[in-house]
């Protein structure tokens, strides 16, 4: 008897009573590993994710959670060849298990690195722009994300065992949220050493990542308001979870990435003598055969022309001649086994409902010719393209999850764009054509329809990812029978487990909560120039008042002239006189910031080591000559990075002209040392 | 008999083939209107929106759909005593009326203002940053928001007949979709009204607004994956329709506002001195009596510091005392009816139940002195404060709409958010304190409980709209209990209406697709200055690739003299040498972008109006002392103001020196004229 997979549940890895169910190589019908639950307590486990993982990752801030995901998927990248070799039970080759754990650890790496880049090194995140509710600006209104004092419970689909628990684990505990994975049991294996290797690294907080090998039967029913479930399978396993009371009462947030008939458009644009023609043969036949075709976003609506059909199928046809089955450990196999003997039948069962309204055009749903596998003990099935009949319903409704499209053909783009409608909401469309026309047409046509679209063309090639990849920053999801939920998508991955809130409140109120200087709050002005504070004295609210300069009309003309803008609002009074904005001789904008500049910059060497950059730079009133200039400039936000001996201030800077009106606003960006002089580079 | 109420469905005023239900006024009881759908076809009205409606908006960009907001707003505003009239029937005073009918009134105006400066002149939006896919750049992802070809069914709560449908209306205008309006029966004639006002003006869109009096019946049957319902009521109504299979399996998207138990908690530094204490009581009393207390967000639970907690009865008791209960119409009442005898039964029975864990302190459930009315006849309640007894469970869950709240005290800063929490989450929540420790504490301890949070004090008060009081700028919404929706929030509450898509392609692609210049794409250089061009000319793409420039020594020095900025890296060799990020002399970043302007600059009168800012200028590489650069300026968007005779000019401006490296990368922004010279000023 095999192994029996352990859960990691309440900080040590639980071993179920029983003996467990066997789960089977897909290839030869060899046991694995064994699977069971019993006698875990899950009340227990959300608990634990609640009490103990919850308050560890949120005591951190977002760039240390960041910093974690980096050494986490550092650490996985490490060995991969155990997790390949236990990734070929399932009946992957050596490219799909890149695919799935690879694609996982890209993912962590991707997350780790948004996280630091686009997130504040806080633990509460600014949404839009302050909003003044009132005359004077005594009270305002400013939304923030904040994290959930809950649990992530993530139930995982079998055909992507690593991707799929570390796509939905990074998002989550860079949100703030203790993660409870529960794979499908029939891959469970290769997750629950994935795992294994993560706990036994110690790099994540205690109880922020929990396991559940076997039934999750009584999870839901512990989980509430604060909670979430992300679950990516069946589009019925998933309208079974909005049914769940938790769900419907509870307040449970149900995030549902079902499986999906996505399509393919070729354009009409498009002959076979074009590079199009075989981009979307090669793509066709990829999504056909990566994973044997089990992916939720593989092509299973090929939709072209009608004029062309035949020629597409006769080279997706010769293509998918060369595709080789069977074992999947063997490099010469181009497509492995499905991952299980009762998945084939599902595959085939589907195969024969799609053949009332269409006809297999090649291979045989019951017959394939194997290579170093035995044929009868493993899940292996032939590629499988059908051509739908005229107005065929199935082929828009039916999903067989295995290595088969259907083409169905189209007369013309909004004959196209309402063939892809009928499948009812994707997760990923894609379109070959090489005319912008088209593209843009079938585009925003497909749009509402779709998650993610790829535009294939051959500019575009020789770095696409392909129409099946999701990646780390597109949003992955989609509407309608897609489940309506989105994952992924950089950051937008990260506030879906977070909640956003409007706060109303005075200015300083609002800099006490947020942590950040919202303008109109106090501004604090003290005998040192901020300039000369390292990141360890600067605080937010700390204010330079610069002395005023009065900008000349020779100032505005040698600035003309030495930089050689000498555009005629500046330069030609009776021209200015008659715009009408203007009315006469203005300053250059450009002048007026560099002056600013030289109103509240300290010159000599300090904590301030560079100005990198200008935000939302606004000229609000025209400085005319023999006007007096002065700058207010405020710390808004401070961000240090956790491995540099630097960090980032952002100021907030007012230019104003001797009427109290303010001429420009604008951030001034700089880097800042932590301390001065600074003890490392 | 009174009016039959009637629909407006397909494109004219149905009116049902029988008599209806009566209507009845909540002060006097006498029949206002009657309501019936009875022979409505809802199917063809779902078809009317989708075919004639839709369409019909889609057509429009988001200023134009802004601009009929506008104008609707300002046609609804001219003749508001009408509205008050009837408002009086639903049992609101004026004050009442003014809530509900300026405040929707307020929202259209709201919508038509933040659709007009912070959406593009367009149909397509785009959502964040361009994406690198690969190396070199010829493979790039963009999310994008685009309108959905559905319907939005709009299922109001009886208590704002006016707000409530302009509330979402406005948003869902916004993004591109039909309205069907259904409100609730008790108070329709008043939204009928309202629609028939709109309808009359002729100013939307046929098929863009549909209203439905009487019974839903099947109306959820119609609707598919690219079709909303936003409801407002009652939980357990809102998970009925959770349940529906058109949302369970057909992919409609449901958006629940559910009535909550929000808080409103007294912070631990107030004592009966503090001006707070005077606002706290204040708002309290305003909930429960502005609609008698039949408001989504009114605070039914009073959260206090146990020692001062006899004060706060007695103050809000005191100020309750006040209040006169009576004929909406007089103005000397101060809260009219509640808004049927169904509804004051209710209201009294969750009452009762409330007594079970609390005392009542002050009111009689069961009697009111009324002024101008007959206290039989009408939905009279009195206000009703009850004490919580300590570890009350029932003042967490049972919610008595109508003019009642329970004092519940706490002890500690943890304590007061642990009790807020077990409201499970609400619309809206306050708190008033003074102390900024406080403040932060407590509100971010809310946060994930709530949509929306009021943090009141003496600085705040002067504008303060109130805890009650949802603002178009700020989600409404909230999670758990509160249904999990989010409605209003400026442009989030229009995106919630639109679908978003990742797009992958080619940067020439990307062009065409989205009608913004992408990073990457064709840029056109022909022989006339882009500054020469009128909007009427000038295109995306269009570019200027500027003669270049070297930078001397001499002229970075003179620039330290002019603008006063002598910060060390410009003049100082031997500090500027140690700092690692320079190595040497620098050009400041505002010579450079300085200089760049008179490399692009046309100096001529011409379309182009003005510079009014710059975003996201990034300093990428130094520029040291004798460094050649060059400036490449391309349209990026193009934003003409239906409103004025210019538009605005969006351009992609990089500084690169002699390598061809990036030294400094922004975006400028123009304004410029339609035509040249214009037309019109």
């Amino acid at each position: 008897m095999s192994a029996l997979l352990e859960s990691y549940a309440g900080g040590s890895w639980f071993r179920a009573s029983d003996e467990g169910k066997p789960l089977l190589d897909a290839s030869t019908g060899e046991e694995v590993a064994r699977i069971s639950a019993t006698g875990l307590d899950l009340s227990a486990m959300v608990e634990h994710a609640r009490t103990v993982g919850g308050p560890a990752i949120r005591a951190l801030t977002f760039h240390q959670r960041a910093s974690i995901l980096k050494a986490v998927a550092k650490h996985l990248g490490e060995d991969k060849d155990p997790l390949y070799a236990l990734s070929a039970h399932t009946g992957a080759t050596l490219r799909d298990s890149q695919v799935d754990i690879d694609g996982g650890i890209g993912t962590v790496f991707s997350y780790a690195s948004k996280g630091t880049r686009e997130l504040p090194n806080d633990t509460v995140i600014l949404d839009g722009a302050t909003e003044q509710l009132g005359r004077t600006g005594v009270f305002l209104g400013q939304h923030v994300w904040t994290s959930r004092p809950g649990v992530a419970v993530q139930i995982n689909a079998f055909n992507f065992p690593v991707w799929g628990m570390l796509e939905k684990l990074a998002p989550a505990f860079l949100a703030g949220l203790p993660t409870i994975v529960k794979p499908a049991s029939q891959t469970a294996y290769l997750t629950e050493l994935v795992v294994r290797r993560i706990i036994d690294s110690g790099l994540m907080p205690e109880g922020s990542l929990q396991l559940l090998c076997g039934s999750p039967e009584g999870l839901l029913d512990q989980l509430g308001a604060q909670d979430s479930v992300a679950f990516t399978g069946s589009a019925s396993t998933g309208a079974t979870l909005r049914q769940h009371p938790s769900v419907l009462h509870g307040g449970v947030q149900l995030g549902v990435e079902a499986d999906s008939l996505n399509c393919s458009i070729l354009g009409p644009d498009v002959t076979p003598e074009d590079p199009e023609f075989d981009l979307y043969v090669k793509g066709v036949v990829a999504e056909m055969t990566v994973k044997a075709g089990q992916k939720c976003t593989a092509i299973r609506r090929t939709i072209v022309p009608a004029a062309i059909a035949d020629e597409v199928i006769a080279a997706i046809s010769a293509r998918l001649a060369k595709v080789t089955v069977g074992n999947p450990a063997n490099p010469d196999v181009r497509m492995g086994a499905l991952a299980s003997l009762a998945q084939r039948d599902e595959v085939r069962k589907a195969v024969q409902i799609l053949r009332s309204s269409a006809e297999i055009v090649y291979g045989d749903p019951d017959r394939v010719d194997v290579v170093d596998a035995d044929a009868e003990a493993g899940a292996f099935m032939s590629p499988i393209l059908l051509r739908a009949t005229a107005g065929a319903g199935e082929p828009h409704d039916v999903e067989a999850f295995g290595p088969v499209s259907t083409v169905i053909t189209y007369d013309s783009v909004d004959d196209a764009i309402a063939l892809a409608a009928r499948g009812q909401g994707s997760l990923a469309g894609s379109l070959v054509t090489h005319d912008p026309t088209v593209a843009r047409a079938i585009t925003l046509g497909l749009a509402p329809w779709h998650g993610r679209i790829l535009v294939l063309d051959r500019d575009a090639a020789p770095e696409s990812t392909g129409h099946g990849s999701p990646l780390p920053m597109l949003v992955h999801g989609g509407p309608g029978r897609a489940g309506g939920g989105e994952e992924l998508g950089g950051i937008r991955g990260v506030l879906h487990h977070m909640q956003r809130t409007a706060i109303q409140a005075s200015p300083d109120m609002l800099t006490a909560i947020t942590g950040q200087w919202i303008k109109g709050s106090e501004q604090r002005i003290d005998d040192v120039h901020p300039f000369r504070k390292s990141l360890a004295e600067l605080r937010i609210g700390d204010t330079i008042r610069s002395a005023s300069r009065t900008v000349t009309l020779d100032d505005i003309g040698h600035f003309a002239e030495f930089t050689g803008d000498t555009f005629y609002a500046h330069t030609d009074p009776e021209a200015a006189a008659a715009n009408p904005l203007f009315g006469g001789i203005v300053a250059h904008g450009y002048l007026v910031v560099s002056l600013a500049a030289g109103l509240f910059v300290d010159p000599d060497p300090g904590p301030v080591l560079a100005n990198f950059g200008v935000d939302n730079l606004r000229f609000l009133t025209p400085v005319k000559a023999d006007d007096t200039i002065d700058v207010t400039l405020t710390v808004k936000q401070i961000t240090p990075r956790n491995s540099a001996y630097y960090g980032e201030v952002r100021w907030d800077a007012v230019v104003a002209n001797a009427e109290g009106q303010p001429v420009a606003t604008y951030d001034v960006l700089t880097l800042v040392a932590k301390t001065w002089p600074p003890t490392a580079h």
